[in-house]
């Protein structure tokens, strides 16, 4: 087994930091791993804005639900789907693509080019014995971030990433079979296996945390999903993805 | 630099593979790099569809618009978008979490995972050696697409990632201006600063055509985008996903 695949499957999310910040050159090094990623027709429909100060990173803490780690940390990437871009290049164009721009299709591509870009950087990091944490909190309170980002129509910010110096210990928990994720020529159609395989990983997500805890937690996957699932959070996001003009058609 | 770092710098779509299949090993180690990423509250929510079957490469390859690489590769992984798991989850528990399953809030936290999931498989697979692209062109039909794959509601085919043993010596393509995508402590406020950044990489990208192709070939970036996004491919899209029951509201 090869670095870089050792350094992707020892992925574990850290969410404690030591008070070192990354270096510029440090800095430059992840973006550029970002941005060598895949892009759909070449379109680069993200941005990346880096956060150092302090005040903003308190403020972003506080909006994304009171997380110590987003204020703490070696520094802080928000990755945002980018639309805007294209419409300045219209604008130099002297086109009008507001109706690909609108689309629900390019929304979709945004998000998917954004997130090749932020797990590139993530495996960068990583591969740097630095430690990341994905922040989706940040969603709580588009509207605040957006603001305080300064983020003009066309751009969500979807995501943060976090970067640093590990100060904890985490351990990887287990993921879902391989063979309920991973089907082979079509979706399984086995209701019964498939339904199986779920039950299976519940003992073992249960027997996980039943260890790690000395017996105080035992849920399952399934009821974490659906305890989670059924909390309906950010259930404003779809007006507020079409008042960015985005997923409009 | 490290050799992750050096593998994701180096980056470039492979669209020519030889007749070498991926071995099963080989498979499994990109698919549990696949797994190995972050995913949003442990949401796990996506597939992946693996495709051997000839014939079916075949026909993903006519419905993706007729590239022979869809075709002629070492290994087809496609990726899909995956809430089906949750409802069935859902279901197991005996509770009913629709709402939250059907809003554009999880249909965006669908493709981030299945994307930081692919992009993970990417890097894995050319770690290895071998040569990837991505094709998006399985959006073209996804009505089709899957009927081929034979997925339930809830699960959208997003794109595939061919891999295989490359048979060809591809060039890195300049990406946009670090100072363009990379934003600093807010999104860039000065339109003629961000215009100017623009027009420079047009320089840059029509050097690189003009290069390459002995002058015959010489547009830019702007150019491009314009051309392409004044299309209006895709369409059907809203339709499509809304059907399936996802980004509802």
């Amino acid at each position: 087994m090869n670095q870089t695949i050792e350094t992707i499957l020892n992925h574990r999310s850290v969410r404690k930091f030591t008070e070192q910040a990354l270096t510029n050159d440090q800095i430059r090094l992840i973006v550029e791993s970002a941005q060598s990623a895949s892009t759909s027709s070449f379109i680069q429909a993200y941005s990346i804005i880096g956060v150092k100060d302090k005040e903003k990173k308190r403020k972003l803490a506080e909006l994304a639900g009171n997380q110590s780690y987003v204020e703490n940390n070696g520094h802080l990437f928000i990755f945002c789907a980018d639309l805007y871009r294209h419409t300045v290049a219209a604008e130099i164009e002297g086109k009008d693509i507001s109706e690909s721009i609108e689309s629900t299709e390019k929304f979709m591509v945004s998000l998917i080019d954004a997130a090749l870009a932020a797990q590139n950087a993530a495996i960068a990091a990583e591969s740097m014995g630095l430690g990341i944490c994905y922040i989706g909190g940040i969603r709580n309170n588009l509207e605040e971030v957006t603001k305080l980002l300064k983020t003009p129509d066309y751009v969500i910010p979807l995501f943060a990433i976090v970067v640093g110096y590990p100060d904890q210990q985490t351990e990887k928990k287990p993921r879902a079979p391989f063979h309920h994720v991973y089907h082979e020529e079509e979706y399984e159609q086995d209701l019964g296996k498939y339904k199986e395989e779920l039950e299976q990983y519940n003992n073992e997500i249960s027997a996980y945390y039943n260890e790690r805890t000395a017996g105080k937690r035992t849920d399952t996957w399934t009821s974490q999903m659906v305890g989670m699932l059924g909390n309906k959070s950010r259930l404003y996001m779809k007006d507020f993805v079409t008042k960015k003009k985005l997923d409009l058609k």
